[in-house]
């Protein structure tokens, strides 16, 4: 055995491969409670075969796979282990409708739960669809905090290519570095010269596991591993890119039962399966492509799309997909290759082995394939643009009531590098805003006096860098945790833009994810938003309902969402240390409704909410004594 | 400039040696208040020339040295921007008479300080001596949160020494270690073969600096730094440990302006210093050895001793010294060597240089001092029993109301190892309990219901591991919250029973720490403790004060203490692992007074405390609707 099997080697596992042959989708059960005991801990762990402190739920990482049915409670009772650091997670994709204080969100929907505390989640699964959760406090997703969350259709909800396929399979990607979180973080708030880059990451994940250095894994245990030797796969002499990438990260046989023995998805040779894929990276956009096989895309963030097919698909940090992958290949063992998109990738392709059941050989003959060139933006558009929506798909009303737009500008604060949204770099406040609105301290708790900016100077060149502007398009960046209020059934419109980063030349890519929401994603356009000439471009009347969409360099992206979902809402960019430098907004959307909610005391009562509450009586009464 | 001069190139070690010949002791003005304002934060910093990510404060490590006048009050805003991790701050030897919501000790005296959240500690410098701060939050001290605290004698509380010397030198010594507290913890709170030690510190460090690998820092600026060889200070072919260690840790000259240069405390010729000499290590026990000088102990955490002179000082975790020190030696520079005692030391020493302001070389030319053989238990016996009280120190009262003996030992929990007081393992609530007694909600905060046993099974053979007792000796450790309830005005005598640990053989040192008051140390003695026997030895009438006392391994120590503080006090061992495995025991005081004092809200509104408070009504007008 050479590696980790699913539904064999690997409970945890278990959820990555069905090798049951679920006729999916036909789930008739009553909505049901499906709960879950989470003791959350530091555990040393080897994700990529190197030996790190990482945040684990019930001793192991990744955490374990929730499964539900559409219409389920899902209860997950967190308890944190941490001791001296607090938590929360957030469920990414269930809208929460109605249980706002269920987001997990630290500083926004919830205090945090600090160590030694307990706190029960309790939010519907309001629909079908491929979901994972994730550390919302500070860097904790990146520190290994986060699992899948894998909603299942129903009689009721049933996903229109539910019986199209025989099978699933579950891919969580994410990315790993070796320097840890804190240190992460000391590096993003330094001043001046103390300033430091996160960098890459040292490795791709799989389900958690990855090969940062085979040879440790092999060092560990000589007896039961030998190293396949790398010609193999990539010719002697080979010194390209690719080659040296695929001798860092391909290894040939794994000792077995190590953590980061690479995944093998067992599959019956004739079906078709959903492959399910999601990634909560910290930074790295992806690419995955699996050998010889193509791809049918039919979900997009628990949304169903038109189908269309490809030879791989790019995924953003905060996206999920469904494609329907046919095994009608020859019996035997491919590649799934994991790639770096949009940064030039000093992380070596993440490996994981589609594996007939029939295949003679344990493991691919072939090279590993390549994913495309990481700065091929093209290719990444011509993906994007395919997304359309499924027949079926609910339509967006006709009529706007509020169009945002946001500058994306990266910008220096006081010597300090931070990301803007309309020269407006987000800062937390100490009390949850919710919190702050249910208990009406809204003006101690942040700044509520001021609103966050609808728009920005349109004499902002975004194809300059900020010090570049023409002085009446020059703007002070704040540091600020004010909102934009919005009141409920408001049908707003987002257009997010673009520009140049502080260095010439240089824009990057952002996937926008917003909380409690599914928004229409009306289309993607370059340079300026100009509204008269674009927003007849826009697709109104049947685009796809996402809760990510990326934002491409130097481009906008416009986007339609109805504020009918009661609740403080973040709006950010996914990757982890764009939002740790203030790349997102905060959306207090039907606060006039708040106290129809029963909104749990314990979920919101921390910070200023505390000051203002009326504590019990001083005990008076004198203790017994001591004997 | 080869190193570290005090009061010239380094302004956070300005306080180590006090250049101008302060005459100290004779401060006249009145009380005032001192007030600082920290920001703690991850810094990157090498303190042994390795880069890691540490606590600091205001931006460097250690934090920076308090200084105030006995009766001052010092007033301390602290400002948490960890993002994830809450804090607390401890004041080490301050008995926070009055204010014991000021003590600083997570879940026992108060609240964390959140991420983004701000407290100020506000408390009065209560008497002279030597003093320090730490995290008191799971093991923030071993992450590097600490720092000198230091009240000098006024007219009103003149220092018994205070004619005696012409300036002032401050080293506070902790140690080091390369693997984060997440990792350490995440080891130490590992079940089974998950169970992993810390081990030994990689480096001892004097007033936060040490050097791990001498080439590390010179390979960093190879222009300003050569390498001395080791070959001067340990001939060529001796491969005795004590060479090895030499040679790891003593490295010549060193880049100018490095975090980890070393030390050189300046002083003149023919004077007397007070050299303060603090412990905050988080495992090590220290002896501290000056080249060629002798050292007259004059106080011991902050009271006076009968002066005696010694060529070295054992100290504990927690402990303070006042030692004198005559420059009355050739004007040249002299080592002083701080070495590892009671463990094997892998550690080797720190160095730190004395320099006569008039000697012609910047360094010692002798092979630095040997520290006393590690294990020699008796002449640590010997320094501490030296300790007596200076005439003058207060009398303990002769009547004792409640006498708790308090067996130290190490035991298997449901597979973790745990450090037990008289069978139960200390594992604070998530409820501060000053908090928890405050508002009356001891009975869900807490197992109020169960006090902490004042005794244990006399049968029990402190020469055996825990497995190897007689039935009837054999006893369930518990893993509780429960407290020792100690009415106001009640005189304790405690007496800390050692024990043979888990291996069998094996019986640690433990440095016992009290909260809110000092204590006199009436006695020690082998084996174990009867009362008939031993209490008429104990020094009744005039046995010295102190805060921390030592436990020797296989013995036992006596000590008294007035109840007359209302607080929750912890009483524990310093050691941070030992404290972290649950070793020590919570004392609430005078709980009946507690309404006496004026404990605000913000400093214990957490927990259960939150629940139980009554929080204003919901806010019910809407908000005004979005533009």
């Amino acid at each position: 055995m050479m590696a980790t099997r699913c539904g064999s080697l690997t409970v945890q596992l278990l959820r990555c491969c069905t090798l049951m042959l679920v006729f999916a989708g036909l789930v008739a059960a009553a909505p049901t409670t499906r709960r879950f005991k989470w003791d959350v801990e530091y555990i040393m762990w080897a994700p990529d075969c190197q030996q790190s402190v990482m945040i684990g739920i019930n001793g192991k990482f990744p955490g374990p796979t929730i499964e539900a049915n559409a219409g389920d409670l899902i209860s997950v009772e967190v308890t944190n282990s941490m001791h001296t650091e607090g938590l929360v997670i957030h469920w990414h994709g269930i809208r929460q409708i109605g249980t706002p204080w269920a987001d997990g969100t630290a500083a926004i929907s919830q205090c945090p739960i600090n160590g030694g505390e307990t706190f029960t989640y309790e939010f519907v699964a309001d629909k079908p669809g491929t979901f994972f959760y994730h550390g919302h406090y500070g860097m904790q997703r990146a520190a290994g905090l986060y699992g899948s969350l894998i909603v299942n259709g129903t009689d009721q909800q049933k996903e229109p290519y539910a019986d199209e396929y025989d099978g699933e399979l579950n891919m969580l990607l994410s990315d790993w570095y070796h320097e840890n979180v804190y240190a992460q973080a000391a590096g993003l708030d330094g001043k001046g010269k103390h300033w430091e880059w996160v960098g890459e990451p040292q490795t791709l994940l799989i389900n958690g596991r990855g090969q940062f250095d085979c040879s440790l894994a092999i060092e560990r245990d000589r007896k039961t591993c030998d190293r396949r030797k790398t010609d193999a796969y990539c010719k002697e002499g080979d010194k390209s890119e690719r080659c040296e990438l695929i001798r860092r990260s391909e290894c040939g046989p794994f000792c077995e039962g190590t953590q980061c023995a690479p995944v093998v998805f067992d599959v019956e040779p004739g079906k078709t399966y959903r492959l399910r894929i999601a990634s909560t990276t910290s930074l790295s956009a992806l690419n995955v492509h699996v050998e010889g096989h193509k791809l049918t895309v039919v979900e997009a963030d628990g949304n169903s799309v038109a189908p269309f097919e490809v030879d791989d698909i790019d995924i953003y940090s905060g996206e999920s997909y469904s494609v329907l992958l046919k095994t009608d290949q020859r019996p035997q063992a491919y590649w799934i290759s994991v790639g770096v998109r949009g940064r030039k990738p000093k992380t070596p392709n993440a490996l994981a082995i589609l594996k007939y059941t029939t295949s003679k050989s344990e493991w691919p003959a072939a090279v590993p394939p390549a994913t495309p060139a990481w700065d091929n933006v093209t290719r990444s558009k011509e993906f994007t643009y395919k997304i359309k929506a499924r027949e079926g798909t609910p339509r967006p009303p006709t009529t706007v009531d509020r169009r945002i737009l946001m500058l994306n500008t990266q910008n220096y604060v006081d010597e300090h590098i931070k990301w803007a949204i309309n020269h407006v770099t987000l800062s937390l406040p100490n009390t949850p805003y919710l919190g702050a609105y249910f208990y009406g301290v809204e003006s101690v708790a942040f700044d509520a006096a001021t609103e966050s900016p609808d728009t920005f100077d349109r004499g902002y060149d975004i194809k300059k860098p900020p010090e570049a502007q023409a002085p009446a398009a020059q703007a002070e960046t704040a540091v600020s945790n004010r909102v934009y209020k919005v009141a409920n059934g408001t049908v707003v419109d987002v257009v997010l833009q673009n520009a140049n980063a502080l260095e010439a030349g240089v824009s990057e890519s952002h996937p926008w994810h917003l909380h409690g929401h599914d928004f229409w994603v009306l289309g993607y356009g370059e340079g300026m938003y100009e509204h008269d000439r674009d927003f007849k471009k826009l697709d109104v009347t049947s685009p796809p309902l996402r809760n990510t969409v990326v934002l491409f360099p130097n481009g906008w992206t416009a986007l339609r969402f109805v504020a009918d979902n009661p609740g403080v809402w973040a709006f950010h960019c996914h990757i982890e240390p764009h939002l740790h430098l203030g790349m997102g907004v905060i959306i207090a959307e039907g606060m006039e409704r708040l106290h129809e909610l029963n909104v749990p005391k314990e979920a919101v009562m921390c910070g200023q909410a505390t000051r203002a509450a009326v504590p019990l009586a001083p005990a008076t009464s004198p203790s017994p004594p001591s004997p």
